[in-house]
């Protein structure tokens, strides 16, 4: 059994999303699973110096233009959240949680959150809003919401973050294949010849 | 007769080096031409406040990676400069003094000085460098050493890239195709389709 594919997102970025829509079947064509990993990319930015795209006048409309092309192109719906960026902390928090129990229907959670976001316009960064995404996966809504205030997922998150960072994510979405990083959507057909081709 | 790509360029940018080796076939499969544009992406994040790559250490090394993996997937040789960044002035000057007398010239002008610094590691932000790259070339080091230096082009360079950044080019490479702007070389498939499809 070769490893795990390493997939990290933060729950503010449309690339994420699209990446999150065809992680798993791109890592089925080689056999491979695949590991989520939520994070905090304004915790990252903040203590790498970076700007996120949307402080960024020029790149602001570039990009809002690039991802609905995206849409187009691979069919995967997208409609501009009228709140956005948002504070991902507790999408992030409630897949947490959840994977310590169910990984299977913390990836559900976590797809459903995007599109919930991404799609629906819903404003995922409210716990109210993570009740209801969750409650229609058929998860616990009241567990879900206890364990958002819970320490130590918060805890759990922290560290998340900070392991990705000392990795080296630096976007999202970020993967790695067997220790190669690989930034962006746009890297997805080069993973897909890494995985095909066992390197190159 | 359909509208040239507009292909904007700054020397010391590896993806801007990847995407000249490509543009010209990439015009060339749906009838289009290339109008090339050395631009100074330094000025364009001062003004804009963007951080160069080289400037995030978290970034460095991946982008490093991203480069040689580049090389190895498209066969386009690539060699790491041991002086890099640097400041391009001179060879985004020569290749617009070329240009006012032969456009296709300045083209490949523009693509042996690229070679020059990525795959000959030859630090072309020197005078004499450009010099010897353009001789090479069959063209007068002299007459360009004088064109360099002549405040006329040393203006025409300026106002290039103030109207570069005013049409919202924030990178390199960066393609207009009828007037929609793609950043990256990782676009050019993109590209590829949109002149197919004739949009999407």
């Amino acid at each position: 059994m070769s490893a795990a594919i390493d997939f990290y997102f933060e729950f503010s970025s449309p690339y994420g999303y699209f990446a999150a829509e065809r992680v798993e079947a791109l890592a089925e064509r080689h056999g491979r699973t695949v590991d989520w990993h939520p994070v905090l990319l304004g915790v990252i930015f903040k203590s790498t110096g970076m700007a996120p795209l949307t402080q960024v006048p020029i790149k602001k409309d570039y990009v809002r233009r690039d991802w609905e092309r995206i849409s187009r192109l691979t069919g995967i719906p997208f409609k501009m959240p009228s709140v956005f960026p948002i504070a991902s902390q507790n999408p992030a928090r409630a897949v947490l949680f959840v994977a310590r129990s169910d990984e299977a229907a913390a990836k559900q959670l976590a797809l459903a959150l995007y599109r919930a976001y991404f799609v629906d316009n819903k404003n995922i960064g409210e716990v109210d809003v993570v009740r209801e995404v969750a409650a229609a996966q058929g998860l616990d809504a009241d567990a879900i919401t206890e364990g958002m205030a819970d320490p130590a997922v918060k805890d759990q998150l922290k560290h998340e973050v900070g392991a990705a960072e000392a990795r080296g994510v630096f976007g999202s979405p970020f993967v790695f294949v067997d220790g190669e990083p690989f930034w962006g959507f746009d890297r997805f057909d080069m993973v897909d010849d890494w995985l095909k081709r066992g390197g190159f």
